[in-house]
């Protein structure tokens, strides 16, 4: 929302408590969800981030052609999936959520599981910006933006090695250093605050 | 691809092999991959689905404003994310993946909890066609080809109680009776025969 410049007004939800108005809007009761003033109640971070795309395409965030738009959505899906199920999952389950919600001890062989895989994502994150300014090509896109996110909420954990990853580092650096992304990077769980590094823009 | 009368050549990859020439194509390891004849290679199914949208827009699967493009979107990852992590996955990864790997008896417990999932999906298929012809609108859409995918897996174990459930039982008979239907329903897994309903288009 802040990269098309257009007003937000967040608000949490506790998805494990189960709402029956929050359901009434989202019978999937997953986050995120957005209503457009005088417009529909959307849900599902695709469907909504295309219809952005659609509504408000200045700037475009998905490519130009039928080709780059296929690669920012793999991407998109890489990282929201793949990386998701690998790592963040893992780690901010395992570390924040089974905190938050008293569900027990967190099991030490899910979040070795996760420190190992993230590895192999920052490989590909410095691979792909070997020959290309952002994740999916020249221009900034979801892809970026899906990355960032999981890579931040990993970092908020002070789980992500940067130093052994330098090329992934310089692409993290340059997302950091946007605009967009300074309240993001000033939103804390109260309780848990992240590491010094983990706003700072010369980590 | 029948749906926009695109021939198609099926190849199976068994992703569990991790072929190297298969991990060059999409490092993801996963299926669908798709080769465009004298264009790119694609992964992943809603990057390709959307291609397929952009290059191939007749007949639209997708919607003709934003608003009900966001509502198939929504209903595409309802089945491939929520449906196939509550239901797909606990079926066929219980009954046929751990069987053609190996991989010991299935867990009862998973099935279970499959066999009692299931039942609120067919529930919302009921719900949504009350007043649409088709889950995402009075169009078919891609919401009723990524539900159907997800049925029809199911279906061949045998594990849709389709009586119970006669709303959308109705939807799913519409579903089979369409042309592109045909041949995945011809389509079987070698020593596994599906039930004698599972092609009926009166079952």
């Amino acid at each position: 929302m802040a990269e098309k410049k257009q007003e937000v007004e967040l608000r949490i939800e506790k998805v494990w408590e189960r709402r029956e108005e929050f359901l009434a809007l989202n019978p999937s009761g997953q986050v995120p969800v957005l209503e457009v003033s005088g417009g529909p109640m959307l849900s599902d971070s695709v469907a909504i981030t295309e219809y952005l795309e659609e509504v408000y395409p200045d700037p475009n965030l998905l490519g130009r052609h039928p080709e780059a738009r296929a690669e920012t959505r793999r991407l998109v899906s890489w990282f929201d999936q793949k990386f998701n199920s690998e790592v963040t999952a893992m780690l901010v389950h395992q570390k924040i959520t089974k905190r938050l919600l008293s569900l027990g001890e967190p099991d030490s062989m899910a979040i070795r599981a996760g420190n190992g895989n993230i590895h192999m994502h920052l490989e590909y994150v410095a691979w792909l910006t070997e020959d290309r300014r952002w994740l999916a090509g020249d221009e900034f896109s979801l892809a970026d933006i899906a990355a960032a996110a999981h890579f931040s909420c990993v970092d908020y954990l002070g789980d992500v090695p940067w130093d052994e990853h330098p090329r992934a580092k310089d692409w993290y650096a340059r997302i950091k250093s946007r605009p967009s992304f300074r309240g993001i990077l000033g939103d804390h769980i109260p309780g848990y605050p992240p590491p010094k590094h983990y706003a700072d823009l010369d980590f």
